[in-house]
């Protein structure tokens, strides 16, 4: 018998939720009989919707949790607060290893720091990045911080660099994927003090295969396979990749962006106990089903596993 | 009689130099004719090309400059060493009031050292930024800090938030120019280390319009006049939308993007005894010819009189 990935899926998450997510946990047991999910939230709600549909009963459970957390709620507030909200639950059933992944279109700002307080942090890993794979001419690439710790230190950097070459060479297939560090000049003496200090670090490590700076303007060619950067100067770039989708490009081109989301699914957020995905809030079906679908190369291929030991000298 | 706007141009500097440069100036004279230019650089090379042309012989003047610094040199290095580049030559005539700006199609780098080493900040101002103006929905919005020094502190960002609503008020006719702090999230207690103390500071600052935090998503579409950020982040924003510009988008917005620039001139760096222009390297002469023009308005709006009454206070 194949072995199961467990998936917990924030059922109450999104803005087209609990539709879309009951509708997405459908599809992805249906499409794959290697899965299970956990469908966690309002258990009447979930049940109406489930309804539905005809589907592998034996691979879809409820795990009733009775809060939700609002988009717009302050996050740290809200996990503590909220013991028994899907995101909490759902966590905590990643650090008790119930679930090997968790799969979230809520409160990006909640899952961070739910994943970090609750799923807790494979040993050795200093911070948990967010890591959304952004569109380019070749195909796309890792933008590794995106979360919510800003000022990173630059051992935290080769961290990133480290974790998200794994992530790319198992989980999307790029081997010997290239590592830049964003930069403002290409020549290794450039920088603010945080990429000065990161790049020689970068350039010692062994495990990866650093190529060096990237400018902002040559992110789109996709020059490299892993952009490493800190947290706040992720979101800057994640959020004009989205400003110019939204307000630039033509719908066709919205259109494009939309269907890669739907086929590659969700962020992950590496470094934790299993592995968390953070879907966008307006994720539909099949977007939901992508997302756990994910989380089965992650387990597969023992992502966790390759990180602990990548970091274990330093734990 | 009219007062002249003096102008002292880099005639050796960007790729289709001294062409494009003395055509430039040819054309800026023949448009204004409260306009002086100063042709600085080798004058053989100047003198053939302005054989080509008919100008008013009174209003143009070539200064002797033997070297030239070449866009990959390291900037300190070719401010220090080659005194008599164009560069060199051109940032002394501004400090010794010889000239009202200095326009450049060279080296960001040697333009951005020698304007702080050279030209000389105004009393007051500690830290001389590079501005660019971005094209958005609405028209176009003030991009400040894009210059290189980077890590800047949160009373610098004021200063720049200062120095803009100054220029974009008088230079470019916004009237109360809303501003706003390039941010990760909207809220007030978002933000890294820096944000977090200049946002308080920016909200005191009387003599602006601030209107909060600016998600990257959003300057797209021109929510805000002047967008203000430490040099690393403007750097990285300036050349994604450089990126979008060549990758993403098509040939005719790749065009939009060079008749914006044609009929904008270059970037101004600010909080200088007399106005720098940098304008793009692959600048033509109508580009050149805009930068140059761009000094006048600066001249008339005694744009660094302002600036040095605002920060009277400090110096």
């Amino acid at each position: 018998m194949k072995e199961m990935t467990r998936v917990a899926l924030d059922a109450m998450g999104g803005d087209n939720a609990p539709g879309a997510t009951c509708e997405g946990a459908v599809l992805a047991v249906s499409e794959r009989d290697d899965l299970f999910v956990y469908l966690v939230g309002q258990k009447e709600k979930i049940q109406k919707e489930l309804s539905k549909y005809d589907y592998p009963k034996d691979r879809i459970e409820i795990v009733p949790a009775s809060e939700e957390i609002g988009m717009a709620e302050p996050p740290v507030a809200a996990i503590r607060s909220k013991k028994d909200s899907s995101i909490v639950v759902g966590m905590k059933m990643l650090k008790d290893q119930r679930a090997d992944g968790f799969v979230s279109a809520g409160s990006t700002g909640a899952v961070l720091v739910g994943g970090q307080l609750l799923a807790g942090r494979i040993s050795g890993v200093r911070r948990s990045p967010l890591a959304p794979l952004i569109p380019t001419e070749k195909g796309f690439s890792l933008l590794i911080d995106c979360g919510a710790n800003v000022d990173a230190r630059p051992e935290d950097l080769v961290q990133f660099a480290q974790m998200g070459s794994i992530y790319m060479e198992n989980c999307i297939g790029v081997s010997n994927p290239k590592v830049a560090i964003v930069n403002i000049g290409a020549e290794e003496e450039k920088g603010n003090a945080l990429v000065k200090k990161a790049f020689p670090l970068l350039k010692e490590c062994q495990n990866i295969h650093f190529t060096g700076s990237i400018e902002a303007r040559d992110i789109p060619k996709g020059d490299a396979d892993v952009i490493v950067c800190e947290a706040f100067t992720g979101n800057v770039i994640l959020k004009l990749y989205e400003g110019f989708a939204s307000t630039l490009l033509s719908v066709v081109k919205k259109g494009l962006m939309s269907s890669f989301r739907s086929r590659i699914g969700g962020a992950p957020m590496l470094g934790l106990r299993g592995l968390v995905v953070k879907t966008h809030g307006s994720s539909q079906a099949v977007e939901i089903k992508n997302s756990i679908i994910q989380c089965i190369a992650f387990k597969e291929d023992d992502i966790s596993g390759k990180i602990q030991q990548c970091f274990s000298h330093e734990s």
